[in-house]
């Protein structure tokens, strides 16, 4: 355990949801903000069995759009456009809908009618700590308290029908997030592995982004306000694995943790 | 006062902002969820004074897209379009942003580098009050709190522009809320008017819409569950006015209240 805590969390109490930290094998339980003034409050929980939950809910949940060259070019191929169409241009944000959030080990639930061809999309999620606009290339990784793991579930049959991505990727239970925020981070250091049933499907350095953390800080905080809490997820590289009810699907980013979710199909 | 409140809003007090509800010309505080259960709790405001706040802030705040036939024939003519291709073949729903909201007479700021014609979208914001699923027609309306009112800012220039509305619509200030929610109304009765320095520029009726409340409520929770403070804004008819830094810009829904908000340009 050191002195600041490395690693945060939310879990569940017969009380309900709580914040914590961990030391050692336990989480220490909280009052107060996490991102703000708190102190341990209570007894701690041992870590393996407790029931964790999305580690945030985000007052604003965004989204980077294609920002890993290996998935620049396989969404162009997917698609039928030209590579150079799918390239960013400068670092444009999307949203995400707070209403899709689950936590680690609760099930993906595929809709009734949801076309053929759910994937999967391994992204880094960064959680502001701090208030912030107009931040500057040298200060806006100052403003992140810390880092975890999304599942961008993404249904591509309805993602060009629809107008919006309001059920491609906001469907129910379709943005795992979790399982905790670790503060402690050596970006560069950080690789991402998709499996499914325990198959290793997809590797690559996380942080091999075309835009950076601070690029995307940068850019929106030129028109938009940061608030403790609020996420940022920033885009897969390479292939994105398909789904189907019944398998379990697990992101690992080394450096962070493990995100491990099972696939369902929606009761009748 | 009925025995049911019929508005209900947020105000400011010298401890934070605080939920309560109009009895005549006072506010009665409450403590607990306007939405679940709640008390009066301490010495009624004057009204006329008080400084509303946003009446809720959604978890997650859905956006209908083009909704009214004026409009569908206007934002056609404006981007050169088909008016068939603006046309909305079913309830699609996209997102805005909770970093947008502020309160009743808060400045809308409009950033240093806008592209000129930023403008007003009036529109009816519906609030939800209870957790709901797969809703049907007939029980749709049955998990509707109340009725506010939405200035759904546009900056044309950004709009097509940008992959997303994440500055078009979603820049700070952008989305006025407010002043309260009604719970009472009649909504074939509203009537929504925008006045921009006191002069009617638009007038429609409220809710001769394309897709109704409940188509969408249906639409949605098909595949998205609603909880308690959502918000759905329901698009806006005929044309939008276009604002300028020192304008003042009023949205009276007859029936709900009255929206009002000053317009600045961002400080250098």
């Amino acid at each position: 355990m050191t002195a600041t805590p490395d690693i945060w969390l939310r879990f569940e109490t017969p009380q309900g949801a709580r914040a914590g930290y961990v030391a050692g094998e336990s989480i220490v339980p909280i009052a107060g903000d996490m991102f703000g003034d708190w102190a341990a409050d209570g007894d701690p929980v041992p870590l393996a069995t407790a029931r964790l939950l999305p580690p945030v809910i985000p007052p604003t949940f965004y989204a980077c759009g294609i920002n890993y060259a290996g998935h620049c070019r396989t969404a162009a191929d997917e698609f039928g456009l030209d590579h150079d169409k799918t390239w960013p241009r400068t670092p444009e944000i999307g949203y995400r809908a707070q209403s899709a959030i689950i936590g680690p080990d609760e099930p993906i639930v595929l809709p009734a009618d949801v076309p053929p061809n759910v994937q999967v999309e391994a992204e880094l999620a960064v959680v502001i700590g701090k208030r912030c606009k107009h931040a500057t290339l040298a200060n806006a990784l100052d403003h992140v308290f810390g880092y975890t793991i999304a599942n961008d579930v993404s249904a591509r049959g309805w993602q060009f029908a629809d107008r919006t991505f309001w059920r491609s990727k906001n469907a129910d239970t379709f943005k795992p997030l979790g399982p905790w925020i670790r503060r402690d981070v050596d970006l560069d250091a950080l690789v991402t592995r998709v499996l499914v049933n325990g198959d290793l499907r997809e590797s690559f350095p996380t942080n091999a982004m075309i835009f950076s953390i601070a690029d995307y800080i940068v850019a929106m905080t030129r028109y938009i306000t940061l608030v403790p809490g609020d996420v940022i997820i920033m885009g897969t590289d390479g292939h994105a694995p398909q789904i189907h009810a019944g398998d379990r699907v697990t992101i690992e980013i080394e450096g962070i943790g493990t995100l491990s979710n099972p696939v369902q199909a929606e009761a009748a």
